[in-house]
């Protein structure tokens, strides 16, 4: 991946119960907690020259409150709706409005109970990635990071996968 | 992500019409050829300690067979099933025992034709990620050369996120 | 619409992402952003001797609380649910209960994504309009007004549209 | 709702049944007669410097016969389709080629039987009112021709709700 | 069946295709025409004090036309909506309107195919009865008669079907 | 109805609950109770030139047995499975193999729950009535009647209904 | 193909809305109007033996009429049910006891709505054709003077596609 | 049907089981054998200045291989995919790519099995036709011809039906 | 197939009307009689080193009290649950708690009605045939016995095929 | 069963995946291998009289061209179709022109996933039997050479189970 | 919970499989046998003051029989349908006529199979207790008590669940 | 119930709309308000050894926050989930990580609205009760406080109801 050095800035987005990571259903979710995630996001940003900020909340409001109002301050978003992405057409709408979103996944939904099968989120989002556990953030990072580089650049030989 | 140094052997499998790359719909998959995607990933295999082998078949029967032999010859499966994702069950009996096995598509499935939304795959994959064009498999690498070194560690802090 | 001279109290309640009204896909929901809609809101009603309260929140909760407030404070519920008029049973259980409702849309949802076709509050809500962009509002409030009215006048010749 | 002066021609169509109003559960529909209601949207119509014509069938055939007359005769055309709105791709043809068209209803059809909760109309009208009783036509009268006039001004400001 | 000595109006109303009777898969709908029924339903109706008046057409806003004149005019209505049955809103609406109605089929539409199984006349109607050839009608009328003189005993044991 | 003298036995079916007419939901089955329909049943087919015998039984095994054993006794069944109609697939092979049955109902279960509106049994009648209260049965017995004598007449002009 | 010399009359048939040819989203249907296509169907049938008489009408019952006229007087029907197609049951009725019917449409309804890609009419009619614009009209008139002609020959080897 | 002269090269593909043309179901595909109806193809072929090469496959794989393969090679595709056109989206993404395509089936699938009446691949072709056994090639085969001069004519009066 | 000398006992349960057999549908369930086939099957036990009981009843309560009483004095159970095989929980429960059952169908139940598709009861059972008429019951016997020698035997090479 | 002498010819076809018996999920389909499975089946043949050949591929038009090949050659076939059982309506239309075809699975796949509970092949099969391992295909083996023989026998008393 | 005086007569009715706890599934039932449950619930009821019947049956009819003789003779029914909940419409006709009803379970039925998620019976019971094993049935007793109570005593400041 | 003297700790969660108990619809939910239950369950609690601390929100993270910090504060959770049951799949996580948890409804939701008939979290729940106004707190605390007893106790006799 040919990574270019223009500055970006990312906002990671946890929806509800992921504050619990670590403790909860650790065979599933794995012993990480949120905090070493982050940390980890912070430190793999640096090597990519770009800037990440976290933030998590079981409130579907919060969470639109900070997708909104991260248009104009940051170049793209990774998110986990967590329980939300089954549900939430308003997250749905907010993510629309917001800059380019990766939708994430720590287990893969797609094995576990039907409702968890649909996402409302994924048909607005640039792209996805999921069942990695806590890597699925950094490798979605890492392709959030590629995917915004290869649109500023002039001879983009990739397709629009939105 | 820290990668350990045990030598791995992976193998990535295109399903149908996925020669086509850089001819087909450009604005939708990319112009980079399959070779070329191809030659990009046995580069990044050779940085992670991973010998990469790629093979693309219109056959299901083919991709069955691959699969099957990969058994005891590979330590992983990179697999786009594009067309065969959603309609063929032989080719998911053949993922569950084949090595485990990331799901990959360079578009977002999701955004298209209500028939792309269901995956017979996904429940039977390690992991998945969609939706970054050609990067989409290059981080797929990263993340199984990831998981499969993360399972031979002694001290795994990640859950098991099949 | 022959409008008596009692005296109305009408709250306005616009769900979540309807703050960015004016930036957010004007071609789709206009260029008035929703401050100015307010003001047209306050002015209309001052015509139809109806005082007009206007409140946002991204937050499901706040707008339920908003809704139980109501009782007995205003005479009747002006409501874009947004994207929580196709998902939220709390929030239609809270119109159930509030002074009677009309649902307001700027856009034509049954032109857009099959899961907006289906609204959650329409059938516990007195009358609904959509499409006609801000217009929208300014048609409700006055069919509101009319409809509170026409409750309280001794030969009322209309049917009961609930 | 500022309203130019330029003289529009509003076709006002009733579909099915509509003819009985007034005398067909008027606890449901009210006790305003149809040809009421007509002069009532006549009268409106020249305050808004609109001419208004009224037509009543219960044949889908007169209806489809009278949207086709109307392209190039009317500027704008108020449709209750009543029982045939759920049923009837033949008219929703018809309505895609005539002139913009907004969708009217006497009551709440979401409060109703299930079978009367899909419009095959909505997606092909600009906009809709239901519930107000009499007042959706009136209400509908104004949207339409506020509609229509935003379309000739120079600077708009709405979005297109269709 | 006690019938009792108040004479009554009936209108038998036959839908699209059934003058077609005698013609059309006899081996079906039998050999006797339309006319031959329409004589039969007279006699009998002489016989049980009660005038019978008959009409065919193939068009649906005829059928609605007429059930709406019936009202005022006849005590009840025998209706064969054929394949109107499973697809008009419209004439539903018109049946909910007209004096009490009884659904009257020839042959067995839950023996034939799957859209034969839903009537949407069904539930407005009072009664119904299919599947005894041109007996059909015969015991329909019987029966119409029967219910409409219950209704206007002063000791009446029956319960409300409808 | 022409009515020949060849003697006919016919067996009158009641399924679960029906025993408890007269005093279960009078102002909707009607305040007669099963022995007075059955005293009815047996009175008209004297007239008839038929024998009737009726049995009741809140067992579905009972009313298989009774299916069985109808064949080579009596010509003709009068069924109400009342309950069992939408759920016994095993009264509805009963019903295939007995002689020729006609449904009855006495409410209109096209007005009641979804799940009443399903038949199992329908497909595998000759004919079916419902919504006449105690009068279904009686117009049911002559239909079948009717039906019976035509079968056995050289000069059929009646379809075959079933 | 080898077309005999008997005479046939062949019945075309255009519904709701075709009248507009020309007009109507002519990227769509092209800009033939339908006088154009019915002189080159009467051209073509002139070549191939037959006589066309074409009609077209935005009233069911009309079309219902005309197809129970074509009994005994025409070979066979050619028939764009446009919108109809969709929804009547009455007109599926009409076509199953009209001559052999060929099932004609301008565009391509599977590349539409969903609610395009059901045809009530395609089980009772021969055949079918549609996505070549005017061309289906053409083509279809080949088809199905060749089928008429090959049911009269003595040595007929193709199947029955009915 | 006007026809140029520029020369054209059409590909016929036929899907599984169709070599058995003549022995299977002749009452139903009729009793011409699939190497008749490629000669009749190519014969007409010759006639309408078009090359026709015809090829079987029970093979997805094989077909798609030929698909893809088609592009540069033919002008059009007559395609005839059998079982797989309700079951293959690996087929329908390889037409997607190949040059425009015509749908053909020889029986009509609208009358058989309702897996039958769902194709995947009519969305991406460019017309379809089905109904008049081996006529069903032929048909197409001059449709298609008319559909490529058209799209190479100045003048084209068509639409695009596609 | 190895059959060892443990003598085993078998319960042989038929559901409802197969009482029938022989004489219903002989053309579909063959002419052997119930009694025929209980004798055939106890001769084959003798041969296999089984006694065989057999049981009938058109009562889904008798059915379920005999597998109750089933448990600790038979080592399996040969079952055609007939018309209960798509609607009985009760019965499916009573299997689920009864010795190692086989499901026996004489007929193909996926080439006759939808509902007939479903079974309820192969979930719980171990096995399942159909197809074979009367030899279902021999075969299934067969099955049986060798699965219960099976689970007795040290070296066991046969997966767990519940 | 009653074996008579007349020599018989038997493919035995195994679907998809079946070459891996005995290593794959030996809990679930056992550690027999196809090569055991395969002797055992040509083993049980010579002792009924009927010479038995094997063949497995994952390909599915191998299976196919095998199944046409199989008309003239073989008296019958015993078919595992594998993943392609649920989905392949190509393989299904081959088996309905092949020889009578028994379908055998060794696990129960209605204990599995819930798409596995649907075969495109069972409508089309003479007869089933699933559950028993290794089992299933020597008592298809039985069931198939005993339906063949009773075919052909002067005096058949079973019926036709397809 | 504050218990009045007057005594009252409670039925408990157990359906089908019942009678086998202790035995069945412990780890899911528990290991109270049914009379042991019985017994608890008789002293319960002593200490309620109210008399408590218990009677288990495998047959829908006997349970029937019970719900119609308890009419009169009991003041409230404790009921645990078991396998009959979700499949008996005769068995909820009986509820709805008998004095009013506490449905009871064991286990939870809503993570279980997804048949048992749907309950004939909720509908017309008064309330619902699941998943406490034995415990659901004190406290249904308990509960169905206090409710009674309530209906007689003058100052009811509860709200009608039913 | 034998309660055991180990003291316990109790959350009791009201979701959206509780607070308005006493107020709204007094005839459905009763004329308690939700201060008297609250009450109520503390006083219950303090006969039952447990202490019960109460809480209502109207929004769901809040209830999301409350339930994540119950653990290793409460020994188990009573829980009414109100509108947020049937939509929120945040608070299903929420529960499913929480202490055990009962859920609670005042009105019987299986006699409302289809969409209240499906609950995302029983399936989640330990047990759950329904339809006993105020009483299903009280019932509901009895049942978890025993059933937290029992799983402290050595000789537990009780079947796990999860």
């Amino acid at each position: 991946m040919n990574i270019a050095l223009r500055p970006l800035a990312i906002l990671v987005l946890h929806g509800p119960n992921l504050n619990l990571l670590g403790d909860r259903e650790p065979q599933f979710y794995g012993r990480r907690t949120l905090a070493e995630i982050d940390a980890d996001l912070r430190a793999l940003g640096e090597d990519l020259g770009a800037a990440v900020d976290c933030r998590q909340s079981n409130h579907e409001g919060v969470l639109i409150d900070a997708l909104q109002a991260a248009r104009g301050r940051y170049d793209g978003v990774l998110l986990n709706g967590a329980g939300l992405t089954h549900t939430s057409v308003a997250l749905r709408d907010a993510v629309a409005w917001a800059p380019p979103t990766v939708e994430v996944h720590l287990s893969n939904p797609y094995a576990r109970e039907p409702f968890r099968r649909q996402s409302l989120l994924a048909e607005v989002c640039v792209a996805g990635i999921h069942g990695f556990a806590a890597d699925s953030y950094l490798l979605g990072l890492r392709g959030l990071v590629a995917w915004l580089r290869d649109r500023t650049e002039p001879n983009d030989t990739r397709g629009d996968a939105r």
